[in-house]
C-alpha cells in the first residue's frame, strides 16, 4: 500500500492550464508569439496557484519560435533543468511535449514543467501555403508536397476510396464540431454555423479535402503545467492524472505524406499508431471502451475517422459509419469528440488546445461537457495521452 | 539485492559508437548531412553488434538537418518510439540528449536509442559568419552578436578582466589539445601542430579569441547507442555506464551572451551551471577529484577555463594557474582534458564527437589514453554527463 501510494504521488498530473485569445490569422498585431506564449504560461501558473518562478521546465514542439531560453529571459525564471523542443510537428509533437514533461517531473528531472505552444500563422509562416521541412525541396517538393494540405490528401483520398467514405460522412467530423464550438466563447467559429449544405458548396482545395475538413489558420497560444500529484496537493485546483503519454512512428506517418499513400494498409492508414493506441491503453489499464471523450487531432477531418479505427472504436473502415450514426455528438453521442471545437472550429493551436479542452473535460468545465467524464484520450497517431480525473 | 541488482540491470549505458571522416569544411561533397547521419547510426549499431532495426529512438540536438522522420525512412526502421531533437544548442543540448536517450531507455519508452549529430558547415549554416537563432535579429542583431563568437566574447572579455587570465593560459588549452590532436588520426588538425608563438601571432576574431582560440567549422557526423545495461549483455563489447547526465540553464547561460555579461558574478561566469554540476556529482555518487578526465565543450578556449571552475576541478578564478601549471595535459596532468583534440583540433561535431571521445577513454581505445580511467565527465555549463567504466 505504502509503495503504491507512493507511486501514486510521484505520477505525473496536469494542474493549470492557460489560454490567449484565439483569433483568425492576422488578429493578433499588438504583442508577438513569445509575449503570448509567456500569457498562456503565466495564466497556466496562476490557474493552479503557482508561482511562475518555480517554473523549471520548459517544453514545446514543432520549432516553436518561442524557445526555451527567450522564455526563460521573458518569464525571469531562475532556474531551468529542462527545455526540450519536441521533434514531430504538431500531431507526433504535442502529445509527445506531455509525455516528456511527465517523465521528467516522475523521474525528478525538474519539478513544475511548462507544456507550452505559440502559434500566430499571421506573424510567422502560412501552413496552408508553402511549408518549410527539413529536405522537403529535395523529397517533397518534386511531387507537388508543398504544404500539409498536398501532403497528406493523398492519404485521405486512398481512405475514402478504400472503404467508401461518404462525402456526408466526412461532413459529419466538421458539422459536429462546429456545433461544439458554438457553445464555446473561445472558439474562433463560435458565430459561424455551418451545414451540410454550404460544406458540400464550399470551394474543394485539395481532393478530398474541400474547404471545411481543413483545420484554421489562426493566432494565439496556450499552456499546460505538468508536475506530480504529491506537488500538486500544494497547488489551487483538482489536478488530472496523466495516465499514459507516448510518441510513436511507423513507416508511412513522420514522411508528411511522402510515399505512405503506396504503403500496405495498416500503414498508410494509421501511420502505425495502432501499437502506440495498444501501448498506452496497456499502460493506462483501460480500453477504448473506458473511453469518455477524446480529443482527436483534426488537422484534416478524414484523420479523425481513420484515428477513430486507429484507437479501437470502432474497425478498419468502420469510422464513416460510426460517426454517421451520431456517436460522435454531443451531448447524445456515446463518444463526444473535440468538445471545444477542435483545431476545425475552435482554434489550431498544434494539438494543445485539444489537451487543454481535454482536462477542462475532466474538471467538469466545458461548454459541452460530458457527463460525469473520467477519462479522455488526447489522440494523433504519432503520439497520444490519456488523461484520467 | 535483488532490487539493486534490478537498478543495476535498468540503468542506461553506452553500447556503441560511430563516427564518419572528419573533414575541414567543405571536405565532404559526395554526401550530405543525412547520408553522413544514417552512416555514424550504423557504425555505432554495428559497433555493438546491434541490428540497426532495432533502434526504435532517434535523439539529436541544435536543429540537426536530419530529422527523425528521414532518418527512420533511410534507416528503414519498422518502429520509432521516441524521436526528440533537443533544444539548447550545441553545449547546452549535446549531453541533455544522453540524458533523454538514459531516461527513455530507464523508464521503458524506448529500447535503443540512437543519439547522433551529423553537421557539414560546408553544407549549410557557418556557425562563424552570420548565425539564424530565433528572434535574432530583435534580440540580438543590434548589439552586433550575429555569430557565436561575437555573441560569447564579451563573457570571456570580462572573465579574463575580473581574474587576470593571461594569453598565455589560455593558449595553454589550445596548445594541449592540439598536442592530444597529433596522435588521433581521425582529427582534423592531426598534422598541425601549434606553437605559443603561432598562437599569439594568429589573428583577433574578437577581443579576446584568437584564431585558435575557436573551435573549427568541419563536415562530419558521430552517434551513440543507448540502451540498458541489461540490453547490452546481449550485444558486442561493454558498455560504458551513464552515471548521471541532465540539462540546466540559468539566467546568463541560454541567451547566447545576451545581456550575461552584465550578471552577477557567479552568473556570468558558469551559467548556473555549478547547480547542474552539483546535481550530477550528486546522482552519480562522485565528486571532481573522482574524475579521471573529462571533455569539456571547448567552442572557445576560455570557456574550458571557465568550466573547470563551474564544475570544481579548481576555484573561481584559478582556472588559468590551472592549466599553466599543467594539469591538463597528456600524460602527466591530474585531469587530461580533450583527449582527442576537442572541437579545437578534432572536430567540432557540437558536442557529440566529445561524448564519444570519452566512452573511448573509458573502454581504454583513446589514443591519449589516461591509465585505468573509470570515470569520464562530458561537460558543459548548461548540459553534462557523467559516465563510468
Amino acid at each position: 500500500m505504502a509503495s503504491s501510494a507512493r507511486r501514486r504521488g510521484s505520477r505525473a498530473c496536469i494542474a493549470g492550464i492557460g489560454e490567449t485569445v484565439y483569433t483568425p490569422r492576422g488578429g493578433i498585431r499588438d504583442r508577438g508569439e513569445l509575449a503570448l506564449a509567456c500569457e498562456a504560461v503565466l495564466k497556466a501558473a496562476a490557474d493552479c496557484g503557482l508561482a511562475a518562478s518555480s517554473i523549471d521546465g520548459l517544453v514545446s514542439f514543432a520549432n516553436d519560435s518561442s524557445v526555451p531560453w527567450l522564455m526563460q529571459e521573458s518569464l525571469g525564471l531562475p532556474a531551468l533543468r529542462l527545455g526540450s523542443m519536441v521533434w514531430g510537428g504538431g500531431g507526433g509533437g504535442c502529445y509527445a511535449a506531455i509525455a516528456q514533461a511527465a517523465s521528467a517531473v516522475e523521474s525528478g528531472a525538474a519539478s513544475y514543467v511548462a507544456v507550452y505552444r505559440s502559434l500566430c500563422q499571421g506573424q510567422g509562416q502560412r501552413y496552408g501555403q508553402g511549408y518549410d521541412v527539413p529536405h522537403g525541396p529535395a523529397f517533397l517538393d518534386p511531387f507537388g508536397m508543398f504544404s500539409p494540405p498536398l501532403m497528406l490528401a493523398p492519404l485521405a483520398q486512398r481512405y475514402k476510396h478504400d472503404y467508401g467514405i461518404l462525402d456526408s460522412q466526412a461532413a459529419a467530423v466538421a458539422l459536429a464540431f462546429r456545433d461544439n464550438a458554438s457553445r464555446n466563447p473561445r472558439a474562433v467559429f463560435r458565430d459561424r454555423p455551418l451545414t451540410l449544405a454550404r460544406y458540400l458548396e464550399a470551394r474543394m482545395i485539395t481532393e478530398p479535402f474541400r474547404l471545411y475538413d481543413c483545420c484554421q489558420e489562426n493566432d494565439g497560444a496556450c499552456a499546460l503545467i505538468v508536475t506530480t500529484h504529491e506537488r500538486a496537493r500544494d497547488l489551487k485546483g483538482r489536478p488530472v492524472s496523466v495516465l499514459a503519454a507516448g510518441q510513436g512512428a511507423e513507416p508511412g506517418w513522420g514522411s508528411g505524406g511522402l510515399g505512405s499513400h503506396n504503403m500496405p494498409e495498416e500503414y498508410y492508414r494509421s501511420g502505425g499508431g495502432r501499437h502506440l493506441a495498444e501501448r498506452l491503453y496497456g499502460k493506462a489499464g483501460i480500453g477504448p471502451r473506458d473511453v469518455d471523450t477524446a480529443q482527436i487531432y483534426d488537422h484534416f477531418s478524414y484523420f479523425v475517422l481513420m484515428n477513430l479505427e486507429t484507437f479501437g472504436f470502432c474497425g478498419p473502415g468502420e469510422a464513416g459509419r460510426f460517426v454517421q450514426d451520431g456517436h460522435i455528438g454531443w451531448p447524445d453521442g456515446s463518444l463526444p469528440l473535440n468538445t471545444a471545437g477542435g483545431h476545425l472550429s475552435e482554434a489550431y493551436i498544434h494539438g494543445l488546445n485539444l489537451a487543454v479542452e481535454g482536462v477542462r473535460q475532466l474538471r467538469g468545465e466545458s461548454t459541452s461537457q460530458v457527463k460525469d467524464a473520467e477519462i479522455c484520450l488526447l489522440a494523433n497517431s504519432a503520439s497520444a495521452a490519456i488523461l484520467g480525473r
